[in-house]
């Protein structure tokens, strides 16, 4: 298993390197060209998805005779996949026992495991692809990307972080103090101890890019890994889950290190295994309703949250009308709204705004927006690339309902486009209303539905933007301007709502983008998560040190 | 303000180093001597405070017209001072007021007011120590050391450990990507955030050395601090707070940073300052009753505690069993038991152990402990040195119940020395229990309160101290043994159940101390906190980081 760790020792020395100047860096290539994964990886990794399909995922780990799973693609294909169930006692048992020789590994050995996991990983980005296409809904590069090498990243970013922290710790050390003439001294060894089981809550939106910081943190601090994935996005976990388990048997250590806990909507395991006694961290993406759950009721463990948000744009002024409506609707059509950092709400003035165009009214934004989404998803192809399909039948039910929240600028329609054929999607919906309707837009309305909100003027944009931010949570904020005072205004009253800011994005970079190893995602300061990642605090109580002190003979 | 940082930058740089290598360094002088402290130190350290005895302290902060204090020294005098009272939701509205211009001035700035704090603390030194002493009942010696210099350590600590971490986040970077042929590209700047007003809760037998790393860890990572002393010793921290307002005056901030938030036993205001929707950090030492509470109450903010433990000693064997008893003796008795780093429960095999006086059978080793007590405390002086007086009056009658747990091997009876006269004293109870006797031993007696437990043999020694420090917590434990396989056995026992461990100390070293820079001060995996003086852990959290991102223009 040092093998592992001397393999991939330079990946993780740009990794620590990359997490502290937080330059763009990236270990994994986000191309899913041939050139880069190889000829056949692309039909490679669609053969092994669908060979997986139609029966029961194998996975030899503590199970009930039962099987669970009822997965089916947002594109229309039931997958057919069935998983072990499993008692949560036996499972946490399991991961205790599997964790004990764990953690008495080094941090080198432990990390060394990781980062071949991470490689295998990146191997089957392919199938990876495949198999969170098919259950989130994402297109498939987008699925390759966020899902493939976007979440690898995300991982080594926790493995740099964690591995950082452990070594900051020394192992051993003479400690001399000066007494009289001479000195008293203890030969001090300090041990690195795990938290306690950890429990990894997956979403079905992005299964592997949430679950992977929480899933590598507590490994490589540790301790033993329970991943329960969303009932409808299992499979992106469970692949995970079996590489991981496949390379801590290589390197003699008890599989039980890392255990799937596949459950279904209707018997769910998520609080069992969340209050167990053995469990001592909690890594959570998912609703604020279950997030505030965990927070209120989870008292043996840390628990960290990345839960949902109301991401504001305030809109006072551009110099570039059309770039900005592009990128917007970019932003607003990607996923179809569906990702935690897509935009909601856009605040402008209702005596509209200034722009290289002139002088634009309140009216004319929100139709310049509306029709750059028209724009953007004119193409039938690369709508279906942009938006992809819908993940949950609950989300067309809230853009139906949604309609009279405002004035429709933009209505959302289902995509014609043949990629779709059998897909549930929806184009982005855009309301306006009036600053005063708060019941409308300060909810979160997860899915491709936005409001562009009228105001007083910018500064009340800035208040009533940074105020729902700091309320409501927000994972992003994005602000428009010409004037300088305005952008220093947004930079203050958004870090002081904690929410990253993205000034003036026009062109190929978009508000929802997050990169690792420099963005710090969420910040952990509002309602929208308590966590961040990564940052220092993300990994440094995943694992305590204890000290033995021995006096020195004289 | 700048040149506080430039005066301190030696030190600081110091302490960072000391905190990476983690062997013997301090500061702060621990010596009382005139050498250090200059000739009139000491007389002019008692005269300040007796100016500050029966007359109101001085502190221009918000205020009710009222007054509060009611301290009497454990040595017999009503110190007589009284202090400002105020309203909760004023003093925070205070703090957020005094926090916004903190938390916009640099890590520089912060460390360098920390610094100056620290400072001015040391020369105050021997003032702290009086009212230190007459607050908590220590002896004046260990009143200087623990509540000045060691006290004033583990702040620098935590200001140290801090700064580190604010530092490790780049205040702007470029983050370029390749795209094409060229790149994209996006300049980024984080901002630190503080995380709210900072609570700290202290207690009634080590003020300084307790609250200090709260204080300071909140305070420059930029959250102004609201200082809410146990009201038996207010006067340490009352001190504490006006010289750190003195300094932020000079320095050019809001004062109202750090305050006083003094209270009395009848109308506590803990519970209304910690649930305040304002306050984002809770440090507290104190007990485990109100330690739950707030783990389990405050919702809105980290709760950082130290709460207690029962701490284990086992004894296996020695080589030098006179050396042994004597350092127990001193460690029992040391503040007549009153530190949460005193051992209670003392682990012997019922068929005795061996040593370099031949075999010594349970009743021998009981027996040992009890004469090496009665040794030490022989010397009217020297008890009174090494003993203090006792906090609080319920400790004595937790004495008082106690005799009737166990056999008594030495009784506690108060002390007959000169300079005790009107104190509260007593010193160390020493009883005898069958390990089945859980109901006697496994519960916290806080005070001087010790028992002798008898087991089947050591394993079982082992299996029992380890359980207790699991579920009952343990800030310290202990093992006498000259076999490799049994101090190995211990140590991998008590890492698992997250308690530092001191094994065969029998000379001028005790496992009552806990030095900054080296020891990890409770470990947070135990029962007995869940937070540590001073890791990473303890600070990372305190901060949060906000990204702003504006595009390169091509």
């Amino acid at each position: 298993m040092s093998d592992f760790f001397a393999a991939h020792r330079a990946t993780l020395d740009a990794a620590l390197s990359a997490a502290e100047t937080r330059g763009y860096w990236s270990a994994y290539p986000e191309s899913p060209s041939p050139r880069v994964y190889g000829e056949t990886a692309k039909a490679d990794g669609t053969a092994a998805f669908e060979a997986l399909l139609d029966r029961p995922f194998e996975l030899d780990q503590p199970a009930t005779s039962a099987r669970v799973g009822a997965e089916v693609s947002p594109y229309g294909r039931p997958l057919g996949v069935s998983y072990p169930a499993a008692d949560p006692d036996a499972l946490v048992a399991a991961a205790k026992a599997a964790g004990k020789a764990w953690a008495a590994a080094s941090p080198e050995d432990r990390a060394g495991v990781a980062l071949e996991i991470l490689a295998r990983l990146n191997k089957q980005s392919f199938l990876i692809a495949e198999a969170v296409s098919h259950t989130t809904g994402q297109s498939f590069i987008m699925a390759f990307q966020a899902g493939g090498p976007h979440a690898q990243d995300r991982g080594l970013e926790a493995v740099a972080y964690a591995f950082a922290e452990m070594k900051r710790v020394p192992g051993a050390v003479r400690w001399e103090k000066p007494a009289g003439k001479g000195t008293v001294a203890l030969d001090k060894a300090f041990r690195l101890v795990p938290r306690g089981v950890g429990l990894v809550i997956g979403c079905a939106t992005f299964p592997t890019w949430n679950g992977y910081p929480g899933l590598f943190a507590s490994l490589v601090t540790g301790n033993a890994v329970i991943v329960k994935p969303h009932p409808g996005a299992i499979l992106p976990l469970a692949i995970t889950v079996k590489i991981a388990r496949d390379v801590l048997t290589e390197a003699g250590f008890d599989p039980n290190v890392v255990t799937l806990a596949a459950d279904t909507v209707e018997a769910p395991l998520t609080k069992a295994l969340a209050t167990h006694a053995d469990v001592g961290i909690v890594d959570f993406t998912g609703s604020p309703v279950f997030g505030r759950w965990l927070r209120e009721n989870v008292r043996q463990a840390l628990v960290y949250t990345e839960e949902a948000g109301v991401n504001p744009v305030v809109i006072d002024g551009t110099a570039s009308f059309k770039g900005m409506c592009q990128n917007l609707a970019f932003s607003l059509s990607l996923y179809s709204g569906q990702m935690c950092t897509a935009p909601q709400n856009l605040f402008v003035p209702a005596g509209g705004i200034d722009t290289d165009e002139g002088h634009k009214s309140f009216d004319e934004v929100a139709a310049g927006l509306g029709k750059a989404i028209d724009g953007l998803l004119s193409d039938p192809d690369r709508a279906a690339g942009v938006l992809g399909a819908v993940q949950n039948p609950a989300t067309l039910a809230r853009i139906k309902a949604a309609r009279s929240l405002g004035t429709v600028v933009r209505d959302s329609a289902p995509v014609d486009a043949p990629a779709l054929a059998k897909a549930r999607t929806a184009t982005p919906l855009l309301l306006a209303v009036d600053a005063a309707a708060e019941d409308a837009y300060l909810e979160e309305r997860f899915g491709p539905i936005a409001f562009v909100v009228k105001t007083t003027d910018t500064a009340d944009s800035i208040a009533r933007a940074a105020h729902s931010a700091k309320t409501r949570g927000a994972i992003t904020a994005a602000v428009y301007s010409t004037d300088d005072a305005v952008i220093e205004a947004a930079s203050a009253a958004f870090a002081d709502a904690g929410v990253a800011l993205s000034v003036n994005l026009t062109g190929g970079l978009y508000v929802n983008q997050s990169a690792a190893f420099s963005d710090f995602h969420v910040t952990g300061a509002n309602p929208a998560g308590n966590a961040c990642l990564t940052d220092t605090a993300f990994v440094a109580g995943r694992f305590r040190v204890v000290g033995i002190r021995t006096p020195v003979a004289a």
